[in-house]
């Protein structure tokens, strides 16, 4: 831990996006490190990250010009990750370190292990948020206690110079590392995030008569929150993590299909059976989480 | 609301099943009537509900020497309160009012309408509830504010007994009365409650890894949560909501198939069109749910 705080009392950082991952990112990292470039295309943005010494400076644009940085954060949509990953190389021709906060990591890592030597690189998921976006929503302590993924990019030299920097502003900012291999994590997260978004639109687009909303309560109220997902992030999400998604979609069918049928022909064991299955499993889960903090 | 409350405060009312609903209406109503009754199988429950006062008298079973009723509420699972209307010509020969509390009503308002002419009866859906079961659960505020569907019985005669019994019960609990028709009320809640059911079910069958549960978050909480609900209870559901639920079920497979063949293509058009139309529906459901104690 003093090795980190060292490690990072030195750095001069720079988070590009400064939405509410790479605001809330600046908040927590405020006062920890030697200095904070923020770049961020909204004027209004970055006025109010200057404003607020959320930031050191603020520019609009990453360019070759920019003020050298020691280890560059991508807290922007994904498909601005992945092309920024590709111009990289002229934006920061000294190299630099790279770490990025996208939903998921796969295609990421796969841009970063294509970056020239003069870059050290490790994919990053920072496991949280909120519903709203925007700088104005940030907030310091997003990110503390939550579990912060990290994926090494598969490089012939060791990424030590990004790893230890990206684990340093992990601890700095009070979230638990956890490292994963970068399809394994598309796997996990496609069955526990970007299916059950998935399913909530598909049943927000079944209830869309105020007669249903009348009568409906907290249930549907939770089973539909994540039809509120901003689609352009949805979309990102959707298309770079395509076969994970599909597959984890397939098997959900195939699952319903079965429901239904048993169902249709009032099979009440079979019924009892796979309705049992999940109550079961859902009593574990719950068991899980609340004695996640202990771990 | 004078009338209802001088109507109420001469009833003698019967509550059938002393578990979270019956229990939170007997609390709610105790006071208000001149007798309450409990008939609760379980002994802990039924001893618990006499020590605290939740009733005046307690039984394990309705018999036809039980003491006279106005009204009879049954508060049990489904099946029970099919099973009881079934019996109800002998175990109240004199016959009284009746009103329910089941999720489903175009088979209780059926075996409602099969009564003999001393009965007066209404279906009931009181909108609300607890994860948590039975009596210690109960809560006399349980219903305060909520939406209490009542579903008119087609009988020959009018079923003024039962129906204004129960909207006086309706007002003293301080809830807000909605008829509807009962096969209109199966399908809502079929797509806004049973169907959601079904889905967070499946979601959970699909993520039953301790690797997923790590990387997991509020998101999947709230999608899985109605996977928790009591097996028994759903089973109940969708047995007497059978048809409402395949209907729902059959159009939300079609929107999802329509959704992995866009993906399955990359069609980044359709997609972005599918979830928009879900964020847009999203967002008018909750405009409407945050007016709604204006109504």
């Amino acid at each position: 831990m003093h090795d980190d705080t060292q490690t990072l009392a030195h750095a001069r950082i720079g988070i590009l996006g400064l939405g509410l991952m790479g605001g809330s990112l600046a908040l927590a990292l405020r006062g920890r490190v030697a200095y904070l470039l923020g770049i961020e295309r909204q004027v209004v943005a970055r006025q109010m990250a200057l404003r607020q010494g959320i930031v050191d400076e603020a520019l609009e644009e990453l360019t070759a010009g920019a003020p050298p940085l020691d280890l560059l954060v991508l807290a922007t949509p994904l498909r601005v990750i992945l092309d920024t990953l590709g111009r990289l190389p002229v934006l920061r021709p000294g190299g630099c370190a790279v770490v990025d906060l996208g939903s998921t990591k796969r295609a990421v890592v796969a841009a970063m292990s294509a970056l020239p030597e003069a870059f050290a690189a490790v994919g990053g998921h920072p496991m949280c948020g909120k519903e709203t976006a925007g700088l104005a929503a940030a907030d310091g302590d997003l990110y503390r206690g939550q579990t912060f993924v990290l994926c090494r990019v598969p490089r012939p030299a060791p990424q030590a110079a990004a790893e230890s920097l990206a684990l340093a502003l992990v601890a700095a900012i009070g979230a638990r590392p956890l490292w994963l291999d970068a399809a394994d994590h598309d796997r996990l997260v496609a069955a526990v995030s970007h299916l059950p978004a998935v399913v909530a639109a598909a049943l927000m687009r079944g209830a869309t008569d105020e007669r249903q909303w009348t009568v409906s309560a907290s249930g549907f109220r939770d089973a539909a929150r994540l039809a509120g997902s901003d689609p352009r992030m949805m979309l990102d999400i959707l298309l770079t993590n395509r076969e994970a998604v599909l597959a984890a979609l397939r098997d959900y069918q195939t699952d319903l299909a079965g429901f239904a049928a048993a169902l249709e022909r009032e099979d009440a064991a079979a019924l009892a059976e796979w309705l049992a299955a999940a109550q079961v499993a859902h009593a574990a889960y719950r068991r899980y989480k609340s004695g996640e903090h202990l771990m």
